[in-house]
Formats: C-alpha cells, structure tokens, sequence
C-alpha cells in the first residue's frame, strides 16, 4: 500500500487508475496531493426536481459555486470531468443529509442512487492553492498541516428559489507584498474560485474573530502578513443543508473527486 | 431624434435612459454603438419545463452560449443584469418562435408573457469587438458597414435534454501578424464568448466555402490575412428553433438588450 500511495502521490497513476483503486476500496483516505496537475471537484447530488434552482444558484454564485459539470438525471457519469466515472463509487468518502440533517457517512452511495438524481461537479481550492505553490507563494496551513481555516460571512449569495444565505470563505494569511501576485495567479481559474473576493479587514465582510473559524483549523497570521479571502465550495453546501433539501449527497470533506481535467482546464480563456 | 441619436451614441445617456426610450418606442434601430462602455446581451426566453435542460445546455457550452443572467420564472426583471428593467419591453425588437417557425416579429412581448417563463442573457460579442478596437485590430466587417460572417460548423455541442446541434461561429480576418494578440484580447472575456474557437483551414471545423456564410454578409479577406473564428450566440437560438420548442421568444438580430453591467463585467477573475 505504501509504494501504492508513494505512486499516487508522485503523479505515476492515472487519474482513472486512482479511481479505480479507491472505487475497489483501496484508497479510503483524503485526496489531497494525489493526481498532481489534475483537478479535483466538490460533489452535490440533489434530487432532478430542485436541480434547477440549484443549477441557477451556482450560475448566480460563480465564485463559491463554480460548476465545472452537471450529469443528466439518473446518470453517473460525468461525461465532460471524467467520462466513464462513476460518481456512485468513485470518491473515497461521502455524506449523505436528509433534510439538512447528516444521516450517514459511506464509501459508496449506490444503495442510494436513482434515476431522479443530479450530480453537480464544483471546482475546488486545490486548483488554485497548486498555481500558488507554483508561483512561490506560501500557503500557511499547509506548511503547518493543518485544514484552512473557513468562515461564514455577511456577503449574501444571490438567491435562487428555496437556496439562499450567506457566502462562506477560506483565509490565507500572506505577506502584504505578495497580495497583487497571489490575486493574478488565483484569478486565471475563475472555475476553481478564482481571486479573492477580499482582502483585509475581516470585520468589513462580517467575520468576528479570526481565531474563531466556524470550519477547519484556526490561523497562524504573522506580523506584516494580511489575510486573504476566497469564496469557497463549502457555501453550496451550506446553502443546501440550510434548505433542508430531502435528500442530498456530498464528498466528506477532503475526499474530493479526482477528474480527467488538467488544472489548467479550469483557467479562464 | 438626431440629437436623440448623437447623445445615446456618444454615452451621454445611461443604460437606463436608453432602455427607457427603447421603451417607448424612440429608438427602434439596432443597437450597436448605443451605450458604449456598457455589455450588450443576447435574450432567450423559453418556458420553464424546458428552461433546465436550456440552462445545462448553455452550461455545458460556455463558449457560445456564454450566460450573463437567469430570471426567476415568470419574471422579467434580470436582477444582476440591469436591477428594474422590464425584458417584455426594454428591447427594440423582438422574435416569436412557435415550435421553430418563427411567427411574429414586435417591439413588446407582454402579450406573450406569463408565469412560466424563464429569460436568459447571454454574452455578446460587441464586447469583444470593442474590447478589439481599444486593441488597435482592425474589424473588416464594421469597416466595411456589413454584418459579420456566421457559418454552421461541424463542431458539435455538447447536448443536454432536448437541445443539441453544432456550433455556430463568426468570422473575423486578421493579418496573421495580430491573430495572437486577437486571441489575447478575446480571451480575457469569457462571458462574452472569449478566445477564438479556430485559427485558420476553415474546411478542418466543416466549412466548405467562406464566400458563402449561412448568416451574415460574406466575408472580404486580404492577402495574408488568415480567418480566425469565435464561438456565436447564434447557436442557442439555432438549436432552440431545431428543438422545436412550444415558444420561444429571442431579441431580432441586432437588436440587443443593453445592460448596467460594464463591458469589464463580463472579464475573467
């Protein structure tokens, strides 16, 4: 297993031959750092007949809720992110919620399944959090091994039918001079969040207390450093929950779906 | 009405302004040149059983159907676009399809509309053709006071549902010395169909004789000038009309609807 993870690690493995190890239960972990170059998505399934509503939430909301494919009805299979996947089995972890309450955590939602559902494909922070590594720029909570920290703000999502509520961010503290090039690198991949949405001041968008982050780990900000904020892929989530949806099934966070995209799939052009 | 003329062209009006008096019937021309600075967008108004499968389709086709704004059903009012305007009157001309065949052209649609519709915005490319004129590239096309050529390609779209066919693409020559700085420019408006989708053989994406555009004038191409061609919001209306929808309603060619947000909205970032 251990030569197993160095391969996944290193880039040996397809991002189909990594799915297929954790669809045969061979990868139970988070998907962080597996596939290098390829982008991983936030999963959200929801029943066909609030699709729609959910569809327009996402076109309204690009920087939390930026869609990178939706299946059709009944069918797994993201036939632009990954043909011939199977969203069913092919993530390491899920959750499902009933009616905003989470009811189960499993490896597989087949028992689950059916030809009323939606798969929505979202693109998620790994993608820009590589171009920054690329780029030189530090990224905190990595280095310290720890989950960003995420807060909910009083930026309101633009609502759609029975979604709404407030955008949720993650923060990265950086050294004041490397703000402008952290802001043009994040911003090439409008599909993975893109730029931040601020920058600064956490009370001007309604955050409390940066120690106190509703998820993830809290921050270390250093002296000269300014925190960053993006829109993050927990809001979509969060909204969902919050409508008390009948039925809708997530990735565990971490647990991401890794697609056949390149990272660069998701830059703007 | 000419001094009417002279203050929308030059900008002295608002975007409101101009919609008031498309409203009441002062302006019944085409729209190019009115509100310079400010996004002009394609209409397609369909009933909301279908607007799902429309939206996914416009989702999964980003480049020619490029989506600005989605209202709630029943609602004319493009709440991002342009807060308060009315989409049954503020355009000067409209299109009425019943099942494909078009069946009236009118200068206000409240008599069409009712509860179940759904208007969708999407990019035009005034936007970058601006955006290319800032650039110093030259547009054969407006040089010459024609239309841009459109061809039918054999790209297909990608389907949702009911909706599927092929791209449909404009057609702009360049002296192959700008192609890159075209693309460069282009493609900094991904909501306003973006990067060229072709550079070059026409006959490698299906079509067989540039002289002979299915819409638009033909084109005029100079020595060492290479054709270079966009993804056009044609197509969601063609494929629309090929669906055979119950109704579907569209702006005329031309006759654009203006909204609040600035050419530099529909940027990347």
């Amino acid at each position: 297993v251990s030569a197993v993870t160095d391969l996944m690690r290193a880039g040996g493995l397809s991002p189909a031959e990594i799915r297929r190890r954790i669809r045969d239960g061979e990868w139970q972990a988070p998907t962080s750092g597996l596939a290098p170059g390829y982008a991983q998505a936030n999963l959200v399934v929801v029943p066909r007949e609030i699709a729609y509503e959910f569809l327009v939430f996402c076109h309204r909301n690009p920087k939390p809720c930026p869609l990178i494919d939706v299946t059709d009805p009944g069918s797994p299979n993201p036939t632009y992110a990954a043909p011939g996947a199977d969203l069913r089995t092919d993530l390491p972890k899920y959750r499902v919620y009933r009616r905003g309450v989470l009811e189960a955590e499993c490896a597989d939602i087949s028992r689950y399944w059916g030809p009323d559902l939606v798969a929505f494909l979202l693109g998620c922070s790994f993608t820009f959090e590589t171009a920054m590594r690329h780029a030189g720029l530090p990224l905190r909570h990595q280095d310290d091994g720890q989950n960003v920290s995420m807060y909910v703000t009083r930026i309101p999502c633009r609502p759609a039918g029975m979604f709404s509520g407030p955008m949720v961010v993650s923060m990265r503290p950086l050294p004041i001079a490397d703000v402008s090039r952290a802001v043009l690198v994040t911003g090439r991949y409008p599909r993975a969040h893109g730029a931040p949405v601020h920058v600064g001041d956490p009370a001007e968008i309604g955050i409390r207390d940066l120690a106190r982050p509703e998820f993830g780990d809290p921050p270390r900000i250093g002296p000269g450093e300014v925190p960053v904020f993006w829109a993050c892929g927990v809001t979509p989530q969060a909204v969902a929950q919050a409508a008390k949806v009948e039925l809708m099934i997530t990735h565990a966070p971490g647990h991401m779906f890794i697609t056949d995209l390149l990272d660069e799939d998701l830059a703007a052009g």
